[in-house]
């Protein structure tokens, strides 16, 4: 990673091992601009928020930031009063070893929940986390975010607006607890790109709903997510506007680099040897291919039939059936990639079934379910279950 | 079981390898009255329905029935027109043994979805099939309706009507695609009780929600799933009425019998180790409790918290945060039983969870979340999810 850990003009990065994981890994992540910059962010919808959701909602909410302060191996959800200080102590050292406001550290939290962040030791680990802050430091701070992460992720496009070369770097963790209704997950993105915090905003939410919000792991919504986007300015060009050509532009690579996280997050789900792209169409509406699409997505039953490399077509249909969009079975079609398995709700036969089972070995395929002729469609993603996810999520805390 | 093996006055039963399943054993079950009997069933709410649930659903809209003829091994769900004539010839051949009408044979299926019933098996073993029943067959039957469980399921109340004895057996088959929305699992209660299909099917409807409309093991909701009851009428009692005692009584013992089996099934998870029965108090109604403890009942990260015997509190605590429900976290308490791990949303302490993560080491034992001061509460059947789940369902076809 390091020697290709990319350059976003504008921000210096850091990863530092504080002592709050077990470990002794690397668990301390801070990224800083020189001023501060406009930035938004998308949070988790669970009603349990933990301390640093609440304070980097407020502090995103102002419209400008000036450094990301992460931690992983504590979430410090559901830590009350105590905990809400300690996020404080923690931001507050980082601001005063940067000599910057407090009020511009956006602070984010994850890991095991319930219990209190030691704020000491990220007092004590704050002048050098800021000593080590370097332009190319990316991979340090991908590297300290992780918890039961196999591999770092981070995902990056250039694109060219008014003649500038413009930077859109992502940065996330996963890898359990991933699931919609959220801006899921932990996930950083940092662009040289100017814009306001307001066009900042409506361009990062468009772009979660078809990234982060059609990816899911194990249907479960985490206390501490958030996804947050910093923008330096440093790209020589006019700010970008609602609209405009060079803000679809910029939309599309935002969406592109989440869109790849968001698969980086899903192949490394806890145990997962393959990701599928669950596609629905011919319902009336993409909202109803969605629904559906996520239904079969969250399906246990599916998920151990990819991880036994089954073309077990009858889960998918049985899940297809209780999503709760009508439908009439015995039209269905189902494809594993291009290989039809299932037409007119009926099998096609053993030798599809083979070839279907062949492609479901390999670590990326497609499952399309049609269900009707109406315009309708959605594509979600989601891995298969396997016994690594038992014995991480059963052993996390032990 | 043999020799524990009820009786109930008026029916027979009877089991046979008809080779069905592969391994060759026992999967075709018969259960006959001496006369057509008044019946009432509930099934599957998915969209995609196997054969024998549409055939079923006919005939018991009839009113009467005569038989129920169950076999394992193969659903004979999306099969087509195929599977329906299958069905039609497996019920008749079973028919033409026991010399009844066909339209008495109530049909119904389990095991892989999208195979074709081997009609021609049924046909072949039906003689053998009628041969065998007994008055004391409950055992044999229960064997050969059996898939991945890992044992046989029964349970049996008997109560006094008018001084008459009455007797309610439930025989069922879990073990995964358990989860409510349907009539879950196949079930099968036969009483000697007397009263008209409609009361039956008015308070089978009721114990069904009380039962196995709040258990879980995996979400899932089949294709096949039905609750059968016949009453023989051979207990010597005035026909039930809504609203009576002997029918509030019959009603409780129903609802015993199907809350039992539920339970058993819940128990056999497909390699699940502990029971909890979730349970919410504190909401506005019964139907918010009833989906908060539905969320925790589901969230993988409980069930795999479960079974490591974690008392893993913070999981708990979010699942129920993304139920919909509105609540406010820092009044929330959760308890292991009696011992109190969480108490105004902050952990009680290493003591407390020490205890409870013994608790948890039990069979079964109670989580219980409080999440106000409402009326509301509702509890809810759950299991732990360990490697056995994967290993049966990822190679359940192979």
């Amino acid at each position: 990673m390091a020697e290709r850990t990319p350059e976003v003009p504008g921000f210096r990065f850091a990863g530092h091992a504080a002592g709050i994981k077990k470990s002794g890994l690397p668990d301390l992540a801070l990224a800083v601009t020189e001023r501060p910059v406009p930035c938004a962010a998308v949070f988790t919808q669970n009603l349990v928020q933990a301390a640093p959701v609440r304070i980097a909602r407020e502090r995103v909410a102002a419209g400008h930031a000036q450094a990301v302060l992460v931690n992983a191996g504590n979430a410090n959800a559901c830590t009350g009063k105590p905990g809400h200080d300690a996020a404080l102590r923690a931001s507050r050292a980082v601001a005063s070893a940067l000599g910057i406001d407090d009020a511009l550290v956006v602070p984010a939290s994850t890991g095991v929940i319930g219990q209190l962040l030691p704020a000491e030791k990220i007092e004590a680990a704050a002048p050098a986390l800021a000593e080590k802050l370097a332009v190319y430091g990316a991979g340090d701070f991908a590297q300290a975010i992780m918890t039961t992460d196999k591999a770092q992720k981070t995902a990056v496009r250039t694109l060219a607006i008014d003649g500038a070369s413009v930077t859109v770097l992502g940065v996330a963790k996963g890898a359990g607890m991933i699931h919609p209704r959220m801006a899921t997950t932990l996930a950083f993105v940092f662009t040289d790109a100017s814009a306001s915090p307001a066009l900042l905003q409506a361009v990062l939410r468009r772009a979660t709903d078809h990234s982060f919000n059609v990816a899911t792991v194990d249907g479960e919504t985490s206390t501490n997510d958030m996804i947050l986007l910093m923008a330096s300015g440093h790209a020589r060009h006019a700010p970008l506007s609602e609209g405009g050509a060079s803000c679809d532009a910029f939309e599309s690579a935002l969406r592109e680099v989440l869109r790849e996280l968001a698969e980086q997050i899903v192949a490394d789900g806890e145990g997962a040897e393959h990701v599928a792209e669950i596609e629905v169409r011919g319902t009336a509406t993409d909202a109803d291919a969605r629904t559906i699409a996520r239904r079969i997505a969250t399906s246990l039953l599916v998920k151990t039939a990819m991880h036994g490399k089954d073309a077990n077509w009858g889960r998918i249909l049985c899940a297809a059936g209780v999503a709760g969009v009508p439908f009439d079975p015995e039209v269905a079609s189902i494809y594993i990639d291009e290989v039809a398995i299932v037409r007119g709700g009926l099998a096609v036969g053993p030798a599809a079934e083979d070839e279907a089972q062949r492609i479901m070995a390999r670590p990326r395929y497609g499952i399309r379910v049609e269900v009707g002729t109406g315009p309708g469609r959605a594509s979600y993603l989601t891995c298969d279950i396997g016994h690594r996810y038992i014995d991480v999520n059963a052993g996390y805390r032990s």
